[in-house]
């Protein structure tokens, strides 16, 4: 079979070769990219699903709208409204994840050739589904306040992209919090420059300490002219369940319209049973208390893997210990000989029964190879506290 | 905001503007394209996932393998079987719906300028999925037997297609069902001419007297090499319920390798909750009983639609009585100078409260406006006899 030219710009990931390797018994993992199945509330939801098939077997069970079952988007406008962002049910729309988001995005304005500019690291799922559209890929460096806006705007300048695509809030794999001034000077550069920016902001709910800064889509009501150049993508997937697969979208009138007729032609719309029990959830008022034990749960874990990886591989490695998502992103810095090359370290990793994600994978351009990203997600504090042991054993 | 070159090869379509009217108070709708919410198994859809949330939460609300999620896999290979397929369940993938399905096969294959054969006419969205990855669709006529073999081998051999598209049992829109000695000469022309052929199937489940003839995918048994040039689609949106999104594709490894590859960067994976209670439902033993019920409602519908037709519309409109599916596929005939234009019918029917679908936009190239489609699924007897004296009164 001869298969389309598009496939030909993406590569099949060496993390998947990686993932191979997790089955191995006793295998203690920081590699995933998940939330903690038990702190799924699952009781809420089978009240939810239950509830949706009592109150609207026909809306759960039937085809629906393209754009999103009416009561959900009312119930994400409304939490949305919690975040700060003024958005009408019908200035979203729902899609099946925000993967769906990304692709719809990448389907409804990349062009082969367009250039589009990412984090240098960013989410690996995203360099491949736009490079899929024939996205050329550039990379704007980070820092632990997220990307660098000076030569974000100078590769901007250079390059006029279709769009900059932005994790600003405890990015994956990055960890960053992208600042509240970096935040403005994103929007003002947009205004600037006529430039489209995405805002994925899956984690920015998982904040430990204190709230991250609003994000840019609610920032927009500062900045004059931002708001139709910014497309917000959320998700329910590391809050609630990834398994339901709700995303949306909230963007320009013109580019929703564009976007819901890609996904008319890529899955018709989202599950509406899916729909329909994520719109009872919401409703059903319990979505704070799992959010506030998420938090706390994840607040010990990032606690309890950054002190053990000051114990146990000291100046060997370096971090910013992050204040909220799932990640901490690490560099190894070869002090005193050890080894600086994370995929070596991967391997020798496995041997000892821990694993975790070498970094250069997340690079669109110009990957860091003593890069790693290790989620603190899964294990509990005891596991964290062993796997990072075992990980100095095989540093 | 400049949107992607490839949005310049599809429009906006014009049942969407008709579809616009519907909301008209005490209109009787033929125009729709789904199955009669009041069959589907609520019950037996609450008790699957109750189940499934018992059972597996972790695996009902957890991120899961983008293939598929097992338990699924293997009751669809299961459910396969019953209709004359070998599958393993490594052998399918699970799907976003069946057009998932169609979206992945463009993705996955379509170069833009390659071009690929459907039928004439064929299922709208498959139109514009496979245009908007750039494919150039050239029109193979059918008649009550399907898709006319002589002329789909010639134009095979004038074209060389990337692949040929057929839904050959209850096509949507035509009604049509490929004859057994039409699916054989289909599978040989595919070996002889190494050409791959897409099979769609959400509609062989809905027969009315007798069963149709075996799939193409189950007949590739009978044709040496004919099984890897087979990529068959189904789906459980006609039989259970359109709202969980559950359809799958069989093929060729390699395909869905790659198919998989491009489905993680559309959705991640198919929601793993309506997957587990798909899977819970299929176990549940249900099925059966659930298709001898939607098959004998449906049978009554067509039944009392072709008599009224016949009745209120005589030799005004031609058409063949469909043995399952759907929809009837019709024709005006212009006869005692009666309008021939349906696209002129369908404006003048909405003024008398009943709503079909015209049939030129389901033709790839060279439309017929004098056909038409007409769904009987939603609509009880009582029902389709008022609404086709409303379109004979209309004529």
């Amino acid at each position: 079979m001869q298969f389309a030219s598009r496939l030909d710009n993406v590569e099949t990931s060496a993390i998947r070769e990686l993932f191979k390797l997790l089955g191995k018994p006793g295998i203690i993992s920081f590699a995933g990219g998940f939330p903690d199945s038990a702190m799924f509330d699952v009781e809420g939801l089978k009240e939810a699903s239950a509830k949706a098939l009592a109150e609207e077997p026909g809306g759960a069970l039937q085809y629906g709208a393209t754009e999103g079952y009416e009561p959900l988007r009312t119930q994400l406008s409304a939490f949305m409204k919690t975040k700060g962002v003024d958005v009408e049910p019908g200035g979203l729309i729902v899609t099946t994840g925000s993967q769906q988001a990304l692709d719809l995005i990448g389907k409804t304005l990349v062009s082969p050739g367009d250039k589009v500019i990412v984090e240098g690291p960013t989410f690996l799922a995203t360099i491949q589904c736009f490079r899929l559209y024939g996205a050329q890929l550039i990379s704007a460096p980070v820092d632990a306040d997220g990307v660098k806006t000076d030569e974000l705007e100078a590769l901007i300048a250079e390059h006029k992209p279709k769009f900059v695509y932005l994790i600003p809030t405890f990015g994956n794999p990055s960890g960053a919090m992208l600042s509240l001034a970096r935040r403005r000077k994103v929007l003002e550069m947009a205004v600037k420059h006529g430039t489209v920016i995405v805002e994925d902001d899956p984690y920015g709910d998982l904040y430990f300490d204190k709230a991250p800064p609003p994000s840019l889509m609610s920032l927009t009501k500062e900045v004059p002219g931002s708001r139709e150049l910014v497309v917000h993508c959320g998700s329910l997937s590391k809050v609630l369940s990834p398994g339901l697969r709700i995303g949306w979208m909230i963007g320009d009138a013109e580019l929703l319209a564009k976007a819901t007729m890609c996904k008319q032609f890529s899955d018709a719309h989202t599950s509406t049973f899916a729909q329909a029990t994520a719109a009872q959830y919401l409703k059903s008022g319990r979505m704070p208390a799992t959010l506030a034990h998420v938090r706390k749960v994840y607040a010990e874990r990032a606690e309890a893997m950054g002190a053990a990886l000051r114990k146990e591989l000291g100046d060997a490695i370096s971090f910013a210990q992050p204040g909220g998502g799932l990640f901490f992103w690490a560099r190894l810095t070869g002090a005193n000989g050890k080894v600086a090359d994370a995929n070596e370290l991967a391997r020798r990793a496995i041997e000892k029964l821990v694993a975790f994600v070498p970094g250069a994978p997340f690079y669109a351009e110009k990957p860091d190879a003593a890069t790693l990203r290790l989620s603190f997600a899964t294990a509990n504090v005891e596991k964290i506290q062993e796997g990072i042991a075992r990980l100095g054993a095989a540093l």
